[in-house]
């Protein structure tokens, strides 16, 4: 595979799409080391969910950094009074998407990359079947890349820093193909937008739209438990 | 000044650069939101100054973003076992460079900015009397504009984002004579690295050097407190 000996920073969320990112990045014999974030969200189910994933998926360390998100606000998932849209999937941006979120987490990334010597970081976004957010774009990563070989002692120094979106052009079937194939167990991940307490999906957001569509299409049976 | 009813965000550490650049933004007419982290940094009195000067210089707000990057590490202003240097500024990219700090707080400084609809940012870098520090340089905050531009709805629909560096090409003497003529109380500024408890400096660390002598290079008293 020649990547046995490297480390790469890989951001999981607890969601189907970071832990096939998960699983893909271990496939390719990278050392996982698996980054999510307490930073407001509506729900803290996800962040069980990342730390049973990396597990079982075998990263070799696993770190939850906390910061404030909802102090910023402007988002249906880090500011309560904003409803999650049960209505579909449509053309705009949807009252979803975090302000500078992908921004902030691969920066976080960056840092912890750069401590590890990891020259490597993984991030499950998807330009495909997902929610049109800026910050899931090709040519947002392909701005990030150039940003961290600028931004890091690492940089400075000539080692360069990779940003790997593996399921970038892939539709939500394919992911979940490849998923299965590596041996994800979908019934830990969660990507609901407004789980209840104990994690059941709602059903209506857009994530779990998209999500189910994804097994539909994918021709295989949805693990995910529902509300009823 | 063409900026009387624009916002713009502000990063305010409590130090002599960003408190500059706060009076600069202001004098160009912007209403500003300052921006301040509790980040796992050695020592707090930092944000106690930076509120105070927020307050003086006429703020329209301040926040504070707690985020814990002392569980990343790797420098000697988020980690306690790495001893911040005192033997003068060296060539060398030293110590207390903070992985990827500027592009985190840039990255939040872009959320708040988006959720205020503000289209600028201010950050005191310095690429003259400096540390040395990859994320101070002009090519680093062309790259990030050039990310934030992409990152944000507000990018998406062509509201444009400006990075402001007004101190990016001047000296440390420059800095503070251009701050007085603003009216700025360098006595409320914490530079040091390794203050005591009350805020008294060191005046043997690279912050509290290149700080001293910019006051002697500017031939103005240097208001600073010393620990004895």
């Amino acid at each position: 595979m020649g990547y046995a000996t490297e480390k790469a920073v890989v951001l999981v969320s607890g969601g189907l799409d970071s832990a096939t990112t998960l699983a893909i990045a271990k496939s390719q014999g990278f050392q996982c080391y698996a980054l999510s974030f307490d930073y407001g969200q509506r729900h803290r189910v996800e962040l069980t969910a990342a730390q049973e994933i990396a597990q079982c998926l075998g990263a070799s360390a696993h770190k939850t950094i906390c910061l404030n998100m909802d102090s910023i606000g402007g988002s249906a998932l880090t500011d309560v009074h904003i409803a999650v849209p049960i209505t579909g999937v449509t053309e705009q941006i949807p009252v979803t998407y975090v302000p500078a979120r992908n921004t902030v987490f691969l920066s976080l990334a960056l840092g912890w990359a750069e401590v590890l010597q990891a020259h490597h970081i993984f991030i499950g976004v998807n330009a495909v079947d997902y929610s049109g957010y800026p910050d899931c774009r090709p040519e947002f990563i392909a701005a990030f890349e150039n940003l961290a070989n600028l931004a890091t002692k690492a940089g400075v120094e000539g080692q360069r820093m990779t940003i790997h979106t593996p399921l970038i052009d892939l539709t939500k079937a394919q992911i979940i193909q490849t998923g299965l194939a590596l041996g994800v167990d979908y019934g830990r991940t969660i990507s609901c937008y407004q789980p209840a307490a104990a994690g059941e999906a709602c059903g209506v957001c857009d994530a779990c739209r998209l999500r189910a569509e994804g097994f539909k299409q994918a021709g295989v049976s949805d693990p995910t438990l529902y509300q009823t």
